[in-house]
């Protein structure tokens, strides 16, 4: 095994013995050694357990990136593998003395075809560039979350993203057609086809999508683009209760059916909280308990901007909603959004705070975050803990801001501890480090027992992300 | 390893004594050992390689199929495990000396819960019978292929059905929330949650959706249901060119959106034999050299009913469709659906005839299409070649009507050889063991060694369907 940060002289000589080495598989920039630069590789979006690498491995070939991994494989020496670092659960922040892997250079469009509604790119890209080069041909990839900017294609997949369209369009698991991995020892699968159905033996991509570079490094995608709908309309609309909630989220479904892409719910602790700390301008008299903003596709804009208008007053006559607004102009729209999307500049104001990201079934959701609410406050007062999520997908997120960070880890207690039966801890962030110890509240030892299997199948030397997941 | 059908007394009684010991861990009506009833599940629908297993165990319970593989794996004896044998690829015909696994009196509808638009229920269970209770309770679950009646939900699980409307709602994998599996040595995986989002660690269903029962059984699933629109429509139009047709598609797939659910394609050859075949009634005046099945959703009824009139009346006018009819009524639809249904139909009457099953990019498939059926009539001569599909997948069936049976394994050459880079062997059926010799076709020796490595890590005795596949 690596002998790592080991301080005897015979330790330091080897690994810079191996350095030399890793260096040479690359060319002149891809090789990163200089403790300032490693910084800025040193953790995820939450800052928290900060490591520098010891040296960052930027591929700019998918060739030269296999012939790292080998090397890696043939020294047993630990990887970590890193997208846009817009990770929540400590998944790609590496730990002492690991080579992190990172995509960045590898970052090219490599194929547009509009015949077969696809795109291929190389996993370094980012979901914006991805949006916008869909967009500038008409077409839409309709995978959306708050970090498109940041994050890349890779750590999508590698991670399953999920975000606002997933009621419509699914998680990205949905939207890969084709992929390409890496294997832990350096072998290359290749498998970019684009058509959409393909049962000519195992689908390896479901072992690469979602297991958070656990069993193989994603280095290609060949991703699944929609039409671009004519245009979109978002609405925001408020309810007295929780049920009021979900019988709207029903009626939209029924009335509108699949042109309702995206449902995101917010309490009222978590809406009072945005409007007070970004200073937002309130968009109605009244307070409510409940909102929701929900995004519509427009096929036919006039004829089906009626509709949503006349499914929204039948609401109001019956007393269903409380009140509603629609986005007249895209401006409109991203101010409407902006209620849910300022979630992570929240979290940012409030520090002290953490953000959780479960799901369960929609029946047992009220009793469940009232319960958390309460305990929170009984047992860790002082702070403060708002829900909100995609309530069409059944994920909720919390945001809490502690009063210490000591009281991170009683929190995860009450919000996993509280989880009823068929409710997962993680919706759509992953495992990495920071779950992993509340995987057993979501899956039995059985479940538990085949990961490893997996992982010790696909990599036994353990070199991809260890430690992580499972 | 076992003795199968070991000829000397010592075989023989092994095989007796294993025998009495399996039908010890089944009920009285759990083990069928008369040689009369065991024909019934001797082969697949092709009738192909009919072969009796040695016996068939149809386990009540999930604990007694567990029960059941434990013991099997315990003397490595294969075992093949049977849906509604309506398979195409020989994956469920058993092999000499095989027990058959039959899931047959596993078929409860166990839970139907409205609030998470989900059914659990057993594998056995028909696809109509499922499809039946979702209507019931006004909810669609939407997966649909011309056997419903016969095959069940754990061989559309196992072998990633497909069908008429992937277009719009995916293959049967997106169309399963959660799942249970046994594996090879008896251990019962169950993940049986009903969210939508769940990162909780790998996805484990996927390596049970599509691997066709080599990797473990599936027992047990919770289904995804849709609303169920208002009402539908069925459409025929015809074209005078491939690339018109395509234009079709593509002006639906805008105007529509996801409204349009099926959109299948008929060569005019085989649009000309199912009329021959059946005797079903020309619908247009002329004759045209494609035409298109589509089904479109209706949530507003008359207003979308208008709107598709005035997609085909704007087609007509510039001429990009030849003609069209819509259906008025539920007997019309069915009527036009006749059309495209009937294909299993004339595949029995055109005997010996058999069905291929291949996807690959549209832009390459007019070209595909024309030089398998050129090479057909020079190579095959007297036969008859005629190709159909759900269009809007990529998915392009051929069915074929031989001179002779023997012309089979020629025409193998033909259909797989001609296959453009991007294509699959197997859009929805399958490999079982008449594609097995192919797959190097669509897949590389990585893949393949990649499979073969995880069916000897999840059923190291290769007891499940034996030889399938990989």
């Amino acid at each position: 095994m690596a002998v790592q940060h080991d301080s005897t002289g015979a330790g330091q000589a080897r690994t810079d013995r191996f350095l030399l080495s890793l260096g040479r598989l690359l060319d002149d920039a891809g090789l990163i050694v200089e403790s300032d630069v490693l910084a800025r590789y040193s953790c995820d979006w939450t800052g928290k357990d900060r490591c520098s690498p010891l040296a960052v491995a930027r591929p700019k070939t998918v060739d030269e990136l296999s012939r790292v991994l080998a090397y890696c494989h043939e020294h047993s020496w630990p990887v970590t593998v890193q997208g846009g670092l817009t990770g929540l659960c400590g998944g790609a922040t590496p730990r002492s003395g690991e080579v992190a892997l990172s995509l960045e250079r590898l970052a090219a469009i490599e194929e547009f075809d509009a015949n077969a509604d696809c795109m291929t790119v190389q996993a370094g890209v980012t979901l914006a560039r991805v949006q916008e080069i869909a967009l500038q041909q008409g077409m839409s990839f309709p995978l959306d979350l708050a970090s498109r900017g940041s994050c890349t294609i890779g750590g999508n997949i590698a991670t399953n993203a999920g975000g606002n369209r997933v009621l419509r369009y699914g998680t990205a698991r949905n939207l890969v057609l084709g992929l390409e991995a890496v294997l832990a020892d350096g072998r290359v699968l290749t498998s970019l086809g684009t058509v959409i159905k393909d049962n000519a033996g195992f689908d390896l991509k479901h072992y690469f999508i979602g297991t958070e570079g656990t069993l193989g490094v994603v280095t290609r995608a060949a991703l699944r683009l929609y039409p671009e709908p004519a245009d979109r309309l978002t609405v925001l609309a408020s309810t007295t209760s929780f049920s009021q909630l979900r019988g709207l989220l029903a009626t939209l479904r029924r009335r509108l059916g699949n042109r309702l892409v995206a449902f995101e719910a917010m309490w009222d602790s978590y809406f009072e909280c945005v409007l007070t700390t970004l200073g937002l301008t309130r968009p109605f008299a009244n307070g409510y308990s409940h909102y929701a903003l929900a995004e519509v596709e427009l096929l036919e804009p006039e004829h089906d901007r009626r509709s949503v208008e006349r499914v929204l007053s039948d609401c109001l006559e019956k007393g269903e909603i409380g009140d509603a607004v629609m986005s007249a102009s895209c401006a409109d729209a991203t101010r409407l959004w902006q209620f849910r999307e300022s979630a992570g500049e929240m979290l940012s104001r409030l520090a002290p705070a953490v953000g959780h990201d479960v799901s369960l079934p929609m029946a047992k959701m009220d009793v469940y975050v009232e319960t958390v609410r309460a305990r929170f406050e009984r047992e860790l007062p002082g702070g403060v803990c708002v829900a909100f999520g995609h309530l069409g997908d059944g994920n909720l997120h919390f945001l809490t801001a502690l009063r210490t960070a000591e009281d991170a880890e009683a929190l995860d207690s009450i919000v996993y501890g509280e989880l009823p039966a068929g409710g997962s801890i993680s919706a759509e962030h992953g495992i990495g480090v920071s779950k992993k110890n509340w995987l057993k509240v979501s899956r039995t030892q059985t479940e538990i027992d085949l990961m490893r299997g997996l992982k010790a199948h696909f990599d036994p030397r353990a070199i991809l992300n260890r430690g992580r997941v499972v």
